[in-house]
C-alpha cells in the first residue's frame, strides 16, 4: 500500500490538523472526540447545520464547514460512522439556541449514531431536526444500508440548508428545504478501479483490466453489475438514464417527537423527474479521476439531458464526494425551484466551495 | 485502458466543450485551432495574459481563464505542445493594445512554439513579453527540457501576473512581476503511480508495489531516483529539503528585441531561500491522490518549514498542476513580497480558482 500517510492510526488526526492549518480563518478542529467547527462562531440566533460521517469522502464533510454551509462536521475513522459523543460534542460547541439541523447520509451506522446523539441532546433541551439523505438509485439495500444510500445529494442538501440558515431562516424552514432538496435528488455512480482502505492495506475489490462497476457505493460496496468498459456517452446514459427513469420512491423517515418522547415515522415520496424540470447537476469525481475527464462527462450529461428536456441551470464538476483514490464518477441531479436556487446561489466560503465571497 | 472518454482522437475537443458548457459565463472555446478566451472581453487597455501547454495537466491552464488570471489559454494535445497557430489565434482573439504577456513552461516544444508565435505576432505589431517558468529543482535537464522544467510555479506566475494585469498595471510591470514570481519559486514532486497517456494506452512507466519515484515530471518523465515507499514526513523532507537547500540557480532567458529584430539573451538568477522568507505554499495533487492525503502533506510541510524558519503566509492545497491520473504530489514554495502578495490576494474568478468574487 502506497499512500501519503505517516501511519494508519494517525491518518484522520493528521489530515484534520492539516485542514485546520490550511484554513485557520475558516475552521478549527477539536480532537478526542474529533469534530470541526467554524473558527468565527456564527450569530447566536442562527440555526446550526451539522453533518458528519466516515472519513475518506473528502472534501465531504470537513471541507464544507464555513460561512453559508456547515457549522460543524463530525468525521469518523475512514469509512466508519462517527460516534454519538463526537456529534454531541460538536453540537455543544456551536450556538444552538435557534435549533440544530442534523444532515445524515443513509447508512445504518450513521443513522444510529445521529439518533443516539439526538436523544442525548434532546434530553439537554436542544431542539433538533434530522434529515436523512438517500439519493443513490443504484441499489435498494446495500452492505451498509437499509434503503438507498446517501451520496452526492448530501452536498446539495448541505449547501441549500446552509444558505437558508445563514440567511436567518428558522429551523422548520431550514429542515423543510433540506428535505425538499433530498426529495428532488437522485444519484448514481460507477467505478473504474477500487480504493484501498488504509487499515486493510489491499484494494476492497478487484476489477479486470477492461471492466467497470455500475452503481458502485462510496465505500467500494458492490453496485448493480459489472460491464466491459464502454464509451463515456454510454456510461453517462447508464447513470443519467437510471436517474431520470427512476419512478416515485417512497421511504419512511423518522423524526424525534419531544411531545411523545419517541421517534415517529412518516412516509416521504421522491417524485420522479419530468420533462421541463430545472436541475442542478453534479458531476462528481470519485477521487482518482482527472478533472479533464469529468468535464468530458459533463458535456455528455448536457447532451443527454437536452434529449430528455431536462434543463441544467447550475452545475458543479469536480471531486466532492469521494471514495479515497477510487477512479470513476457519479452524477447527481437535483430538481430545484426558485427558493432552492436562491440558497444554492447564496454566498459560501468553505475550503471546498467558495463563491460571492 | 479505462478512461472517461469516447475515443482517443476526441478527448481534448470533448473536454474543452464540457468546460465551456459548464462555465459559459467565464469562458468560451474556439476549435481548429483550439483556444480558450474569456466570454466577457476585458477592457481594451488591459495587458493580456496568455498561457498554454499540453493538455492533461488540468485545471492548468484552461481552468485559470477568467477575471484576475488568464485572458486566454492554448491547449495542445495530451502532453503535447500547442502549435504556433493556436497561440497566434488566441492572442488575436483578445484585446492586445496594451501588450501581451506570454507565460510559458520550460519545455523545449512549448518554448519553440511560443517563440515562433511571438515572432509572427511581433511582425503584426503586437507588443509582447515572454516569461519562461522553470521551477522544478529535481533534474537539471529532462527528456523534454533544456534546463529546469516548469511545473507548480506556473500557477503562482499566472495568478500574480493576472492580478496585476487586471488591476491596470502596464506590460513592463506585469512581466517583471511574473519574472520575480518565477525567480522566487521552486518545486519538486514525487509519484506513487504512473499515468496512462490515452494515445499510448499503457502506463508510461512501472513502479513496484512498494516503490515511489522522487523528482518525477508532470508527463511521467523520469525523476531523480526510486525509493521504497517512505512515510509522508520523509517524503516531505525529501521534497521540501531539496527546495530549501537548492543554491542560486542561473539561467539564460531569451527576450525578443523589436529594435534588433532578434532574440537577445540575459542571465537571471533565482536566489536560494533563506530563514525568515515569507512564502506561498502549494501542495499539489498529481491527479489521482485524495484531497485528504494532500492536507496531511500540508501539515507535514508546515512543520518542516517551521523548523527552517520559513513562514507560510498563504497556501493552496489540491490538484492544480496534474499529470492525468498519476498518484503523488508536489510542493511549490514561492517567496513573496508585499506587492506579490497583494496581487495573489486580488479577486479571481476562474473555473478552478475563485475568491473575493
Amino acid at each position: 500500500m502506497k499512500k501519503l500517510i505517516n501511519g494508519v492510526e494517525r491518518i484522520v488526526y493528521e489530515q484534520l490538523e492539516g485542514l485546520a492549518l490550511a484554513h485557520p480563518q475558516l475552521l478549527r478542529v477539536a480532537f478526542d472526540p474529533h469534530y470541526i467547527v467554524r473558527s468565527r462562531p456564527p450569530a447566536a440566533n442562527k440555526v446550526a447545520v451539522i453533518s458528519g460521517g466516515g472519513s475518506g469522502h473528502e472534501p465531504l464533510h470537513s471541507g464544507f464547514v464555513g460561512y453559508g454551509m456547515l457549522d460543524g462536521a463530525c468525521p469518523g475513522a475512514v469509512f466508519t460512522s462517527p460516534t454519538p459523543d463526537q456529534i454531541v460534542a460538536c453540537v455543544q460547541a456551536v450556538p444552538r439556541a435557534a435549533g440544530v439541523l442534523l444532515i445524515v447520509k443513509n447508512y445504518t451506522g450513521d443513522v444510529l449514531s445521529f439518533e443516539m446523539a439526538a436523544e442525548l441532546l434532546h434530553m439537554e433541551g436542544v431542539t433538533l431536526r434530522t434529515v436523512v439523505v438517500d439519493d443513490d438509485v443504484a441499489v435498494k439495500d446495500s452492505l451498509y444500508t437499509a434503503g438507498r444510500r446517501g451520496v452526492g445529494a448530501t452536498l446539495m442538501v448541505e449547501k441549500i440548508a446552509g444558505g437558508a440558515a445563514e440567511a436567518g431562516c428558522g429551523l422548520d424552514q431550514v429542515a423543510e428545504l433540506a428535505r425538499r432538496t433530498n426529495l428532488g435528488s437522485r444519484s448514481m455512480g460507477l467505478a473504474l478501479s477500487s480504493c484501498t482502505v488504509p487499515a486493510v492495506g489491499a484494494p476492497t475489490f478487484a476489477l479486470a483490466a477492461d471492466e467497470i462497476e455500475i452503481g458502485i457505493g462510496i465505500h467500494g460496496e458492490p453496485g448493480q453489475k459489472r460491464l466491459p468498459c464502454v464509451t463515456l456517452d454510454e456510461m453517462t446514459a447508464l447513470l443519467a438514464g437510471a436517474i431520470l427513469d427512476d419512478g416515485p420512491y417512497a421511504r419512511v423517515e423518522r423524526e424525534w417527537s419531544p411531545q411523545q418522547g419517541e421517534w415517529v415515522e412518516c412516509t416521504l415520496v421522491n417524485p420522479p423527474f419530468a420533462a421541463g424540470d430545472r436541475v442542478i447537476a453534479l458531476v462528481n469525481g470519485m477521487g482518482g479521476t482527472p478533472l479533464s475527464e469529468l468535464y468530458a462527462a459533463y458535456r455528455s450529461l448536457v447532451y443527454f439531458c437536452r434529449g430528455r428536456d431536462i434543463q441544467i441551470v447550475r452545475n458543479l464538476v469536480g471531486p466532492y464526494v469521494t471514495a479515497l483514490e477510487m477512479a470513476g464518477f457519479s452524477i447527481t441531479l437535483t430538481r430545484v425551484d426558485d427558493e432552492m436556487l436562491h440558497f444554492w446561489d447564496a454566498p459560501v466560503h468553505t475550503p471546498a466551495l467558495r463563491w460571492r465571497m
